[in-house]
């Protein structure tokens, strides 16, 4: 670059400065001190190295920029403002009621954002799974560039993003790292000691670049050597100062998240406002995206009275979805032998990927593979899922559509013991906003669902056991989402069931033994734990007068939260009782586990007695 | 050592490996393969450097080993039956309902167990934990060995360890690693390249040793290298092989998490049975550890009328417990100036532990300080803590008692967007076994909340609020846990407002407007979330006939469904409505966002006047 290109990469870079100085003022808010630090980092690559048709964000070619460090979004902003994406005006909207450009970027809002930053060190891992999208499933030669700051490398998930990029020659993925050296409260470990960074990506397979994050030409230079490194990702170490160029914020503590305390001052430090916009390259020609599903999903099937555990059920069913539909993509985190994922894995290997014992990079990853289209489907044992919780809720809110399945629920594993069993998993799952909540009680309704799930919006969860469980529907049966199976039904029910998973074939046995003693028990498999079947249960309420829940799952926020949920529109609600894990398991066979839990048939054939005789249980 | 004596620690390794194949054998489950690997390196450990009484299991001197790797429980429990602490009884009652050796070992049935592992990754962690409080709260000299997995270094949760062990200069903690090659299905990516794991230690600062872990007097000088480190923590590099022994399994993929095929051959193989008893090393003289809490809790005051954030409340009451109780120690996610904990350092630094944008370290150092009888406070921000999930259930698991603390909750915080709200972690915390949650709606209810946390059971959660609100109680209030406070209240209400923190000002002007239409509603502060105050809500429930809950946290898992759970004994129910976080936030300001939700005053009030007029509300 000659003297004026470096002296105007320098301008945009103050421009970035300014804009993200006047957004935080007109907001009150926001984070503009992180933004200045990286202002010349995004300056070069905008101008000299993203390929982007931002009249496109769609197009398959596109390279693709994740705000790791998403507190920095003036930046963000003002960097989409010089390409012309979004015009002064709507800049100055920033964090207001309505606005696209809230106070972390969402794709749900804006079309150039990739995915939801704003809990840190999650971007990175979502751009691994960009970016293995891009070598893998895409074979597009589109690059991914990830923003971090120093302060998110503390989190362990930058450490599986690292680890999984390496071992999959990601070259086509840049973690830039914005080496400001303070945190919210503080001083970063590191403070400016690139090469502490630096050691620690190298050791991991990363080639590493160190450079003064203020240099434009460096910085030119740092993404060049990125761009010509292959077989390992790049990590690009940048020294900068937190709230550069401004006297008053410069590289001082105490200032994370506030507007500057003269916005004027400052923006006239900075050389008054500019007016500069970015050609930004455009991307090369790129074949379009995969094509949408194509075939016939033909399910596995079982008769009625086989036995097979519903976990095989998923492997098997996924395997023939995956012939369906060319957009399915299979995530392991290292137990596809136990959750069957693996029976994708031999007949589309190619779609099918090994994210190890990380389980937030299994999720992350997930995330990057559905913002480039495709759909996703990740599976651990249920326990294991609480592991990535703060990936599934940002999935949420970026709007992605992820299908996520969690294996060995409840007790009823037996005697691997507690550390194994899903008993929170259902409430993580409802809790999450817009999911869609599964738990199949047999193979054949699996077979269906995990069918259904896939064409749903938002974060979609199934629920599978270990064990095998009597064949309860026949091979066509259909099982709408929202909807649930009424097993036993009479005009004398004195009491309602209400069950899913495990639970049904013990409700159902319940049932049976209730009615040698006179008592008719109307029986509900409820597998679609959100949405809930308000009318079916509503119904089930007027006409029997006491429902009773059973679950394999903790008492708090799973089945029997979801039924009382169908009765808060200020009708008057029935008599309810609820059987649940209410106390720690241990090791056991999975039939004592039950027992113990008061889960079983005979525990729920006394509780529905109990109640039809008044008696209030416990 | 001599001959003698090599020989009879590798006849321990094949003790244990017998041992291990039996109780696996007897169960009929188990995880042999996983055990057999490191009998050698534990052989060494026992015989030759662990120093523990195991008559006193709470001796202050005592080493600390943890299992990082969980699932080789046999292993353990064959080293105990070694070291006398069990008979070969009680070994082979090993996953038998009743029995203390569970599947995946735990602290609650065990008094040699530190901290209950299975869920991969968190061993190592809590040992970090363990650590720190010896060499900054103890000021003991006991060591900490951690015996983890080459699988399990794919969590990032281990280098979120390993980071925070180099930092804080941990030389009393050893990470010994038992590279077997083989995972759950299949190869590790890094198979036996014990550098590849050496080199990414070394890069986080941590001295590293590599051996063949099958060579007990190679074994025995890693242990004393890593002994005479100073100044950092040591990893031991293992090289080991699955199943090592018996030809049948050794170094075979398939096999993970089974009995051995043939387990009488096996034993024959590994030279049968044997009966040696390992004299442990005593731990050296050390004095008790601190003595419990002495002094008085003068909580800091707030008068009606005043504003005041409940965080700020959190973090002054925070310091004056930490004056009134020695015990107490304060754990921060780099958010101390948010959260407040900071308030708590500026009083107590010696007690004051900064563990960076790492949350699950944060929760695992809690859980290491508490397994040494100290009384931990972690605090981020509510959303946050639900990266440290997995940790908080293996803790539940543990029994282990922890105090955390969430701020920033609900949409309540405003411009920041939903990112950085909590909108889960009612759900996720209500579900946690044994676990209380508060959620406090003033200052000097915080206060009080904050002195009685600490001497609960279990996993207890205490929710505050960013932004200032009214100071609706004297200072001499109290609030048990379990309890509420009827706000408003007359023998005329029609209906009853439920709510909770920041909803709780907003119920109130609710029933003061109402009260003009004439309308008398009853407001209950339930600021126990679990244990609900049962008797008071059915009270409500009895005399207002409908109940209306109003939280600031999504529909599921929450408030809401905290109430719903006061009437599950089979009574018939109220008419309930619930308003909650329905929809997706974005960036606002607090007032804005809370009538976007539906959740304020005006909301609030005219979702109380349907239901008095019987309008079905949604």
């Amino acid at each position: 670059m000659n003297t004026g290109e470096l002296a105007e990469l320098a301008e945009l870079g103050q421009q970035l400065r300014v804009d993200s100085v006047r957004a935080a003022a007109a907001a009150g808010s926001g984070h503009p001190t992180s933004s200045m630090s990286a202002a010349d980092l995004v300056a070069v690559l905008l101008a000299r190295h993203l390929r982007y048709d931002f009249d496109h964000p769609d197009h398959p070619g596109n390279d693709r920029f994740v705000l790791s460090k998403g507190h920095a979004s003036p930046l963000m902003y003002a960097a989409f403002k010089a390409a012309g994406a979004i015009d002064d005006e709507e800049l100055l909207t920033f964090r207001k009621l309505g606005s696209r450009l809230e106070g972390h970027p969402t794709p749900r809002k804006l079309p150039w954002v990739e995915t939801a930053t704003g809990s840190l060190g999650q971007g990175l891992p979502v751009g691994v799974g960009i970016a293995l999208a891009g070598k893998r499933l895409d074979h597009a030669d589109y690059r991914v560039w990830a923003l971090c700051g120093d302060s998110e490398l503390a989190e362990g998930s930058v450490w599986e993003a690292a680890e999984h990029a390496a071992y999959e020659h990601l070259d086509n993925l840049v973690a830039i790292v914005d080496v400001n050296r303070l945190g919210q409260r503080g001083p970063t470990r590191h403070g400016h000691d690139l090469d502490a960074y630096a050691r620690r990506f190298r050791a991991f397979g990363w080639h590493t670049v160190e450079a003064d994050g203020h240099d434009v030409d460096a910085v030119d230079r740092a993404y060049g050597e990125a761009l010509s490194t292959r077989g390992q990702p790049t990590a690009i170490l940048a020294r900068t100062l937190k709230g550069r160029g401004v006297e008053a914020v410069q590289d001082r503590e105490g200032l994370h998240g506030k507007p500057l305390p003269d916005a004027e001052e400052a923006i006239a430090e900075l050389g008054g406002p500019r007016d500069l916009t970015v050609r930004v390259h455009q991307p090369p020609d790129a074949r379009a995206l995969h094509s949408v599903p194509t075939g016939q999903f033909t399910p596995p099937r079982w008769d009625k009275g086989e036995k097979a555990a519903t976990r095989d059920a998923f492997g098997e069913a996924l395997a023939a979805l995956g012939t369906a539909r060319a957009d399915v993509v299979v995530l392991d985190g290292e137990v596809g032998d136990s959750t069957r994922a693996e029976l994708f894995a031999k007949e589309h290997p190619e779609r099918y990927f090994e994210c190890y014992i990380a389980e937030q990079q299994m999720v992350a990853t997930a995330v990057g593979m559905a913002a480039r289209g495709w759909t996703p489907y990740a599976a651990t044992f249920a326990a294991f899922l609480t592991r990535a919780h703060d990936f599934v809720r940002m999935a949420s809110i970026s709007g992605s559509g992820l299908c996520l399945v969690g294996s060995h629920a409840g007790v009823a594993i037996g005697q691997d013991g507690p550390s194994q069993m899903g008993l929170e998993d259902l409430a993580m799952m409802r809790a999450v906003h817009g999911s869609t909540v599964l738990y199949p009680c047999d193979a054949n309704q699996t077979a269906r669902l995990v069918e259904a799930m896939a064409v749903l919006d938002g974060i979609r969860y199934l629920r599978t056991s270990r064990g095998a469980g009597p064949v309860i529907y026949g091979p066509d049966e259909r099982f709408p989402v929202g909807g649930s199976k009424v097993l036993r039904s009479s005009g004398e029910d004195r009491l309602t069931f209400i069950a899913a998973g495990v639970t049904v074939p013990e409700a159902l046995e319940a049932a049976d033994s209730l009615a040698e003693l006179g008592i008719a028990a109307r029986v509900i498999d409820l597998y679609s734990v959100k949405p809930v079947d308000r009318d079916t249960l509503r119904r089930a309420a007027d006409e029997t007068g006491c429902l009773v829940t059973v679950e394999d799952h903790h008492l708090e926020g799973g089945l029997g939260d979801a039924v009382s949920g169908a009765f808060t529109d200020g009708r008057p609600v029935p008599r309810l009782v609820r059987l649940a894990v209410r106390s720690m398991p241990g090791s056991a066979s999975p039939e004592e586990q039950l027992h113990a839990a008061g889960i079983d048939a005979e525990s729920i054939a006394a509780a529905g007695r109990l109640l039809v005789e008044e008696a209030i249980v416990p």
